[in-house]
């Protein structure tokens, strides 16, 4: 009983992970308001986007995501690597967000560009449901292997 | 009183934080393993240093850190922002990385350089004491607004 509960927690957390995506690449704020934590706990939520300091409390998070949708011509994200944490009412979702995006320069469409980012994702259960806390993603800049053991990272390209 | 027991929560994971950057400037990685989750969930932990991809797993993630220090001669964290966000077990700290570390060309100390990064550590507690679960620390690439209003990102250059 206890592994079908974690179960089902992890796919409603997989589940309001994906409409956060899905919110940003149809631009659609309503259904991206709905998915962040709101009320008295919505002075507590953090967002930091690729290469950005971090940004604190609801609306100055969502004015930002309006700012970045209204400049985004087209973005699709391919998630893989999806995986959550549950402890309490707390899920920690890590991912990495494989980025298509429109280019668009003076004015005409230009392309398309990728770009790969990771992003961890923390969210808390509420009586609406499990909704976002952090959001914290960061570009990739280069292909670290998994045993963390390459030369650049050693030579100090790689600090914490 | 509660306000009191969350105050003294909000102290000892600031406290575990301060031992976590403490630990890598000295290059102590027997500190450091005991400030991360281990047992039977040290394959929870992850990690994410700036511009890497995350590590998973307790082994893997002390191993990055003991090459990240064996290349690095110096370093310094001045930490700024530290913000300590509660719910039950679990805490997430974020703070400013202002980093100075000492750089070696050719084996002769070449002097000194500086960085900004942004980091998400997510704690929780273990009969042990609170214990990181994620670090996640990203380079700051730029100067955004608080308001989240500038131009740049919104010509999207800051996409999620």
């Amino acid at each position: 009983m206890r592994t079908s509960a974690a179960e089902a927690d992890r796919r409603s957390v997989e589940s309001a992970n994906a409409s956060f995506y899905s919110a940003v690449e149809h631009g659609d704020l309503d259904l991206l308001g709905t998915l962040w934590l709101d009320g008295a706990l919505g002075d507590q939520v953090v967002c930091v986007h690729p290469g950005w300091s971090p940004l604190h409390g609801r609306s100055r998070v969502l004015r930002s995501f309006a700012a970045v949708m209204a400049g985004t011509p087209y973005i699709q994200f391919f998630l893989t690597d999806v995986d959550v944490r549950l402890c309490g009412d707390v899920a920690v979702l890590t991912c990495a967000e494989n980025i298509l995006t429109g280019i668009e320069a003076d004015g005409a469409d230009d392309g398309l560009s990728g770009g790969a980012v990771t992003a961890t994702n923390v969210f808390r259960r509420t009586a609406g449901g499990w909704r976002l806390w952090v959001h914290h993603a960061s570009p990739v800049l280069g292909v670290v292997p998994e045993d963390g053991s390459d030369r650049d990272a050693a030579d100090g390209e790689g600090r914490p």
